[in-house]
């Protein structure tokens, strides 16, 4: 019974979005299409070029055919920011029994410019599934372009029942569900996309003025730096200036730390204190699936004075079947003595301490 | 015989480095010994710590017997930066007949330094293998690590027979050789490296600044471009301070850039045409490879007005056997059609219009 339920959950929820209607077919509305259609729901895609919505239908997104608007019960609008108000305005007017969601990457000014419309907002929620790429347009939709990323649904908009409707729509795509207010929401995104986004553009504008030859010389470091610089100008224009008061805050801090650096490029501890920053930046953001940090302790085991020696160390080490954590050497200079240190969960650091000791390493206590 | 030949020509180079010294069993160090070891070179590895040695010789990077100094015929200095004139001038002392060769990112000072004290740099050749990760130390060396990589050899450095030998260590590590006069390298490191490691810290120190909650919602985009961020402080205070000057350009440059965005961040025409601009500097960078761009031609179909249809013309076009470069859509607004623009090798073009001409497709002439 309960594999009944669970195989038939999907269909149900699929059941509550049929028919779907999806307006604007490029990379992020033809990629829900694509969920959505896997997931059983009934997608109906429409955009202003009628071949993207012909060519979403055909990377299995949907189909183009009209269904009739009083029996619709989700719209997902998906187009450029800038016209999002308008056409969320006319599918509320339109589809009179769905609910209308936007997936636009700034909330606020979208929120408010509706709120000043006077529109009853009860079946609007303002949502954001947080995916996409360098690339656009339909021929680049993937149905799992959403799996385990985050999708915001902003507060204070749509009844309880709208924002399940919603929920249930990022569930179908693999989502995981994040509730913020508009304005949280806003200036999140320009400290963790919006900011990126622009430091990665001015660093490939430098590159595009440098002699073509210096070029050969690039690595894998300014090719990671500047990937999402191949984005859509058309699409970036609209989100930077749609939430501009945000981004300012970090380009204006962000010029502050580059004024300090150019003016002490030749002193190796401002260097050095920014890249420290930096790492403390980098080792900020959660691990990929949000997976917690476990408890770890180091086991500290004496570095034997023979290569043979050692790769019996890291054999014994491996046999006990402790996952390794971490790996690094220390040393103790008066005494040239240097040090594996071993991080391993926490339970499992006294049972590797006594097997090692047991097989005759010196540990350092 | 061609045969014997392949085989034998690795053991040959091999015997012409045997025995090697590596001195600094870093990351470089170690994975230059690594790479060195399974070439059959015999490969001796100090360095002021012995237990960074040690483990060295524990991951296969060569083993730390030393040599009888007269016989060493390859010294490769790979210490932190600062180290290195003193270290250089020392081995090309105690190794009479090695060629001794420096691995730093920054190659000018270096130079400068060494014909100031009036050394003869016969045997000596300055190069830099440009490889890294954001991890350091012995534990992670790895023999690939510069396979297909770039391996910088300074013009106007070391005899024809000394830069010779430096090639064969570059050719045993599977790298490609570049030569170049160290103040291009240092000119071409710092706007294809250095600048974008600084921008990569200066990203991600703005993340360690914000609210934690907010990092919740950072995806792929903002991950690769604070990756490189998460480098050694120690060493990058050290490649930043040598190569000030070069750098300070680039910054400058930044600045201003940086300055007019702040300026213009609610004009979208501004906004897009520094994303645009970025987006060159991206299609500047070369292939991974190297790989020459060919000739292309574009095939373009009018996209059918119907879902079915189009699924059959992406498997009529792929039934041709003709690589698709590129796959884009193009719309003639006043008539309402769209046109699937296929680019192709230029010489596959032609057969391919034919070929969907027959089937029944309607082309754009």
């Amino acid at each position: 019974m309960a594999q009944h339920h669970e195989a038939s959950q999907p269909m149900a929820d699929a059941q509550l979005l049929s028919p779907a209607v999806i307006i604007g077919a490029g990379l992020i509305g033809a990629s829900i299409g694509c969920a959505l259609t896997q997931a059983g729901v009934d997608v109906r895609l429409r955009d202003r070029y009628k071949s993207h919505a012909l060519v979403a239908a055909g990377v299995g997104a949907g189909t183009v055919n009209n269904p009739i608007a009083s029996t619709v019960k989700l719209v997902v609008v998906a187009t450029p920011p800038s016209t999002v108000p308008d056409v969320v305005q006319d599918a509320l007017n339109r589809y009179r029994n769905a609910v209308v969601t936007d997936v636009a990457s700034v909330k606020s000014p979208i929120l408010d410019e509706l709120e000043a419309r006077g529109i009853n907002l009860d079946r609007y929620v303002s949502s954001h599934p947080m995916a996409g790429s360098q690339f656009s347009g339909p021929l680049t939709a993937r149905p799992r372009l959403f799996v385990d990323r985050t999708w915001v649904i902003a507060e204070g908009t749509g009844t309880p029942d709208s924002v399940s409707r919603v929920e249930t729509l990022a569930g179908l795509c693999g989502s995981r569900i994040v509730r913020l207010n508009a304005r949280d929401h806003d200036r999140a995104v320009a400290e963790i996309s919006h900011m990126p986004q622009l430091m990665s553009s001015l660093t490939a504008a430098r590159l595009a003025d440098v002699p073509p030859e210096d070029l050969r010389l690039a690595g894998q470091g300014v090719r990671d730096v500047t990937r999402i610089a191949a984005s859509d100008p058309g699409l970036w224009r609209q989100i930077i200036t749609a939430n501009h008061t945000q981004i300012a805050h970090q380009l204006t801090a962000i010029r502050d730390d580059l004024d300090a650096l150019i003016a002490h490029l030749d002193d190796p501890d401002e260097v050095a204190r920014l890249i420290s920053h930096g790492g403390r930046g980098v080792a900020a953001l959660p691990g990929k699936h949000g997976r917690k940090s476990v408890d770890l302790d180091q086991v500290v085991i004496e570095i034997p004075d023979a290569p043979g020696a050692l790769a019996r160390l890291f054999a014994d080490i491996q046999n006990q079947g402790v996952n390794i954590e971490d790996l690094s050497i220390e040393h103790e200079i008066a005494r040239e003595v240097g040090y594996l240190s071993v991080a391993v969960e926490a339970n499992r650091a006294a049972g590797l301490r006594d097997a090692m000791a047991s097989a005759g390493w010196s540990l350092r206590s």
